[in-house]
């Protein structure tokens, strides 16, 4: 072995995630592995338009005994079980031993649903539509996040049975908390670290953050980029968003979604131009996703940028904020591995350890994309299916 | 909300977890959520004794071509689809962009069968059957983590088809490596980093780690089997050892299982004594596990301990070797939530933000230890089901 060159695509090695100073542990030789384990059926069941048991449809009953409203486009509301309470709530108690360390937390938990169709999500709806849902994240972002005591906005979307999502009308969420939730807070202390300690090539054409000062996510994604298409990591692209499989990814078809000409810190400093690129390459991605094993791709879907918008009245141009240091991104975190039924899941090694994965983020890649950005159920069916 | 008193078993707070320095989120006040997802189905099926088409009964062969032992007892073997290769390896390529480390990693992969019994898992297997189990765990480290280039070893096992395990024989792993995975390497960091700068109390009667100083979870688990009984979070406890919901947990039946009288950093340090409380407390735990759904329970299992054994021959009286800093803990992630058929995703916000819980560990202790400590299969049948 000592002689052989090594080959990223044959030889274990491990990767660092610079945004989480983690590793992923890659075995590439392993692909060709026998599988015993669960296998979970394909989803093939066609959902109906509208369904009357369906609490997101609209003018439903909710478990709450409230009504959805009779929406017509996207509609947001107060999730009736909210996993926190609005501010103010009661101060800390004494800790009883200085290991046992608790912090109150405050906040809401709001519901998005994209459409009043049940049947249709992000992959089968329109741009436009796509271009609606934008708007709404931006609302509650601007709104939440101008809220006394709210220090933290997460939007997410969690799609699928085998995600755990009780329901497949399309919606997503934004849970608004008086704290920065772990991850984002490793990660924005990453970008800072970077930012500050990072000497890069003064004659890089890669954009810069506030202050001038590097950001790792503008210098990462400028060289991805860069790589040649088919040795590269990149699935998706456009004129300001780049749909990317990251280098450290530890799903199988991980995605990483960000704006790659300048540094954008949050969805609220996005201009109409670039709202209308996010909307196009979202839908390219969902439909790739979908097509890559004929079915309704089940995946965690998250935003990360700003913890809180900008105060009213100031825009990037007028203040160099240091808050603006966060590169807005998408996390996109689907399970599925081998086909519409066959899932990794993250146990074992990978719970007790560090996360493993067999198929290269460059294999991944050129798979995702190999598929068509026409959805699979709008495809012209085959004489045959008539 | 400003006026009442906060309450843990009431208002949403977060918990730090000092092992790793990340949050959890405890939503106590929503533990009566309806609930809508997917439903697996219980485990009803009862297991034949021996199966001809298990690979890892005694005298089947295996998937590559290998047959297994006829065993009588534990049994080990090399994985023959190992996620890494044995050292040496080829060297690191030069790296395309800072931002892209890559780090080769060689290693081993063993797999532990703990019984010929197809059967019989650790909830089932008698006391000395499990003490088999502990000899042979500590077999494998010191053989392994005593091999050139090999600078970790993983010991854990993966239980359910729920978490993807594809083999119902009872069966651990052990994977042996030339660096130390994320997680370990975090607990350390902050294992150290409490002995170096953390003040305690004089006159406290908690263990001590190397050179005198401090030990995390010495102290941590010290406060512990202090608390009282009906509030507090331990499971099991007995004379070395002690089973807890640590204040921390992310799932909702986690548990910690560590010893408390003396700092012990592997299980190669154990006395007999120890080794014999060892698999005693792991019957109980996994018995009751089994018991909260009448069902075989799912679970990660993971052996936290020194990366590698002590040089042969120098012992813990000998040397004040600062690798002792590690304190010996198995971690238990079990993802059953309500029944033997409702579990816990990790997902959406969760895996964009920070974990989050509803049930408090105080409640889950609780439920634990209400549960018997006889097997519910081994229970005597009621005279209608004679
Ligand atoms: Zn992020
Ligand atoms: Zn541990």
């Amino acid at each position: 072995m000592e002689d052989t060159e090594f080959d990223p695509s044959t030889h274990p090695h491990r990767r660092l995630n610079p945004l989480t100073n983690e590793h992923v542990l890659v075995s590439p030789h392993r692909t060709k592995r026998p599988w015993l384990g669960q296998v979970e059926p394909p989803q093939t069941t066609k959902l109906p338009e509208f369904d009357p048991d369906c609490y997101l449809c609209p003018g439903n009953t909710r478990a709450g005994g409230k009504q959805t409203d009779k929406y017509e486009s996207t509609f947001a509301f107060e999730n009736d079980f909210a996993a926190v309470l609005p501010p103010p709530g009661p101060a800390a108690p004494p800790s009883p031993h200085p290991l046992l360390a608790t912090e109150p937390v405050q906040g809401g938990c709001d519901v998005i649903c994209f459409h009043p169709r049940h049947d249709l999500t992000l992959a089968r709806l329109a741009i436009p539509d796509i271009r609606k849902v934008i708007n709404e994240w931006v609302r509650i972002y601007l709104l939440r996040g101008r809220q006394e005591g709210i220090n933290y906005v997460q939007i997410f979307e969690n799609k699928g049975a085998m995600m755990g999502c009780s329901n497949p009308h399309p919606h997503g969420q934004a849970w608004s908390l008086s704290v920065v939730p772990s991850l984002p807070a490793t990660e924005i202390k990453n970008l800072k670290n970077y930012a500050s300690t990072t000497i890069t090539d003064p004659s890089s054409s890669a954009p810069r953050g506030p202050h001038g000062r590097p950001c790792l996510l503008c210098e990462y994604v400028h060289f991805e980029v860069s790589v040649e298409h088919e040795s590269g990591r990149v699935v998706a692209k456009n004129d300001h968003w780049v749909a990317l499989v990251p280098w450290w990814a530890i799903w199988p078809f991980e995605i990483l979604l960000l704006p790659y000409k300048r540094h954008i810190s949050n969805i609220a400093s996005l201009t109409t131009e670039e709202k209308d690129a996010f909307a196009q390459i979202m839908s390219i991605v969902t439909k790739r996703y979908d097509n890559l094993f004929s079915c309704s791709f089940a995946y965690s879907l998250g935003i990360h940028q700003r913890p809180t918008p900008r105060a009213e009245g100031t825009s990037e141009d007028q203040d160099d904020d240091d808050e603006d240091i966060s590169h807005l991104h998408l996390h996109f975190d689907p399970p599925l591995l081998r086909s519409a039924s066959v899932r990794k899941f993250l146990v074992g090694f990978e719970l007790m350890a560090e996360p493993q994965r067999d198929l290269t983020p460059e294999q991944a890649a050129q798979r995702l994309r190999s598929c068509s950005e026409v959805h699979y159920l709008d495809a012209i069916p085959s004489s045959e299916e008539k």
